[in-house]
């Protein structure tokens, strides 16, 4: 008898349904359980769950799937035909699609539970947050976008991942359908997972079939190059981070492995030119993608996109346009740096969770996490890896940071690194 | 009386609803009448088509949209919450998404009667075409992607626009929401229009919220500056794209307008490299995109398709991504080069529609279609002007390009433009 299966990775939860050791429903039974004790607001329906659950239960062995069994919460910016779909907005409520996001079909087809629908801050945009509070500590946020994902396992992705001590992956751009998600700024919009493991991850960019182009190799530690990268907005860093970043530095090199700093290239080494980019191409993207909520009804559309949407800070056209090119040949020149170094270590966030519910990080920690700390920032695949903690005994993560299209690499790579970290003692917070 | 309303532009139409000479019931049921007598294929449903024409005309004048009662057929790749939703493919067959495509939302809450869906090839990407025909003879085909539409009001769109004699626009890239629509390869998914007019295309620029920097003005014959541009495929192209080129300049110039060649950027005229960037960003695009279907039902899905997303032809990531690369800084150029010129003038097709309905046009058409005809090729708007005829008395088109974003000022002065064209006898088929 397992006593606490929602405490299971998804490898070991996958084996005990393998070995007949637990169903799907004692299993889905737990994580209600938990979500009961933990959560004012559960935004699954535990009857229809557990019907889904005996459903899997009854499926032959030799005709289930490679995630058979396995729960997964759905961040409810993307579509499930059996679940509401509300964007986190008073627009979309109770508004229920008939079909799934490609993502999500994808996880089904492979036997997955869909298990519920995670809360997001307003369309993923907006800075007001449901009422998710950080495992952590109630009196903080999980951090937006992906408030409910981050706190439910454990983030819009690296930021609320470190916020919660949770590992977390932002593939490859476009390397997994964005079909079927509300469209914000298809620059960058990047779908992703959170899981409790690294096993756990590679679990999931199999089933999306993430492939590099040669096989991924353990590379021996020795001729493992680490580079960090501080970003143009190092200056911004808490104390949580900064300790974080030279802790992993001194683990690393105690363990024989070559980590060095390297500059930012000097053609992205602005911070306000970074964070102009992002504007322009974020705002002229958005104008596109929510006029259809503006035109049906404004009334109820946030003051922040509405704004957008009229175009009160006058961006124009051509901005969008030179930005759009230029953040192209700023990804060409990142890839390459990339690929110079077996992984480029640079900070999830700031630093810890900020006290409040209401708010979810300064308007500097969203640029840093979209752009100049690489997370929806250059198309390139992010781990975040929670071993470490801040002055208030909050969770502080790290990112992992690969070329395009090099994910498997990243995750095999990512898997040793933080084996090393978690036994030099990076690892205060996770259970 | 109004004889033959079904022959009205959209312009011409929406004077006589606010004239109350004709009701949008009446404009439906001339429609109706048309597509009986030269469909035997109808994709729309009558009875339900002129319920809804009556309910827009019990909307009260002054609550009534500005697209009120204007006929709409709509692409079957984009989502329709009253009508199926087929993709062009088996897969698909019934499917019926409980939410209308972001495009299809604004034009009906600004009043558009949503009249039927259009056919298209297999997901818009495979070469083996329904059996709708060209209205010109039906022993030729319309073209693909968008084979339904083009035939349907007179176009993947400039392609089948050319064979039908229609006008069509594809807008700048990303101007406009491509939410809930089937996901092909995000870097060329392009939406756009199809009418009867350019003041029809404006209509429809403007609900769509198309705004250029400045506004757009009408620039004097004696200093437009028109630029032909033949494409690195030039060779390719029949008599009938041939004489439709020179028979333009020769008009131009009568009229006293500056038409002259210009070479392609010498770094794209490669035309094998050409084929091959797209390629290289389609296959990959295409293996994310379709990676549902195929895991769904793959048996149901097209070979070629199904081959694409299995990789047989082994084509890597990183080609994927250098050739991503190359293709941003390729817009780059292009689109410098355009702000030098009012606009560019080059080939919609490579001649008038082919013989035979099984076939959409060779694979150098599609390329061509995508990339080096500027097609959807280098995110810049485009306007296919349907004013010359081939060696078998087919329709062939020319394409006037502009500049990212300046959509008004391109539509603007190929009005002009398309008028001098008339004036000076290009016009043999339209009537």
């Amino acid at each position: 008898m397992i006593s606490s299966p929602y405490k299971l990775t998804a490898a070991q939860v996958l084996e005990l349904f393998k070995a007949d050791v637990i169903t799907v429903e004692s299993f889905a039974c737990s994580l209600l359980d938990r979500i009961h004790k933990r959560d004012s607001i559960p935004t699954s329906d535990p009857s229809f769950v557990l019907s889904q659950a005996r459903g899997l239960d009854n499926i032959p062995k030799n005709q289930r799937g490679p995630l058979h069994g396995l729960a997964i919460g759905v961040k409810d910016v993307m579509n499930t035909k059996d679940m509401p779909t509300q964007y986190g907005s008073l627009i979309y409520q109770g508004h229920g699609p008939s079909s799934d996001a490609s993502a999500v079909a994808i996880l089904r087809a492979a036997g997955a539970l869909i298990f519920g629908k995670t809360t997001t801050t307003g369309f993923t945009l907006t800075n007001a947050g449901p009422k998710t509070t950080n495992p952590h500590d109630p009196n903080r946020t999980p951090g937006g976008s992906s408030c409910g994902s981050a706190a439910a396992t454990g983030g819009s992705i690296v930021r609320p991942a470190s916020f919660t001590a949770v590992f977390a992956m932002k593939p490859t751009f476009n390397a997994i359908s964005p079909e079927g998600c509300k469209s914000i700024a298809p620059t960058f919009d990047t779908f992703g997972f959170f899981a409790r493991s690294i096993e756990d991850l590679q679990l999931l960019a199999g089933i999306f079939g993430l492939l590099d182009d040669g096989a991924p190799y353990n590379i021996p530690l020795e001729e493992v190059s680490v580079t960090l990268m501080k970003t143009p907005m190092w200056s911004l860093a808490g104390p949580g981070t900064i300790s974080a970043m030279s802790e992993a530095v001194k683990i690393l090199r105690d363990n024989g492995i070559n980590a060095g700093d390297v500059c930012f290239p000097p053609e992205l080494a602005n911070a306000d030119s970074l964070m102009r980019i992002q504007k322009a191409i974020t705002y002229g993207e958005v104008q596109a993608s929510f006029l259809r909520e503006y035109r049906l009804g404004k009334a109820n559309l946030a003051t922040e996109i509405r704004e957008i949407v009229e175009n009160t800070s006058n961006c124009t056209r051509s901005e969008w346009i030179e930005d759009f090119d230029r953040y192209a040949g700023m990804r060409h020149i990142m890839n390459k740096l990339a690929t110079n170094y077996t992984v480029i270590l640079t900070p999830s966030a700031v630093d810890e969770a900020p006290i409040g519910l209401h708010d979810m990080g300064s308007a500097s920690f969203n640029t840093i996490g979209f752009l100049a700390n690489l997370d929806q920032g250059f198309h390139m695949p992010v781990i975040n890896v929670p071993e470490f903690v801040g002055t208030h005994g909050m969770p502080v993560g790290l990112s992992f940071v690969g070329p395009r299209f090099c994910d498997q690499q990243l995750l095999k790579t990512c898997k040793a690194l933080s084996e090393v970290l978690v036994l030099g003692g990076g690892s205060k917070v996770r259970k």
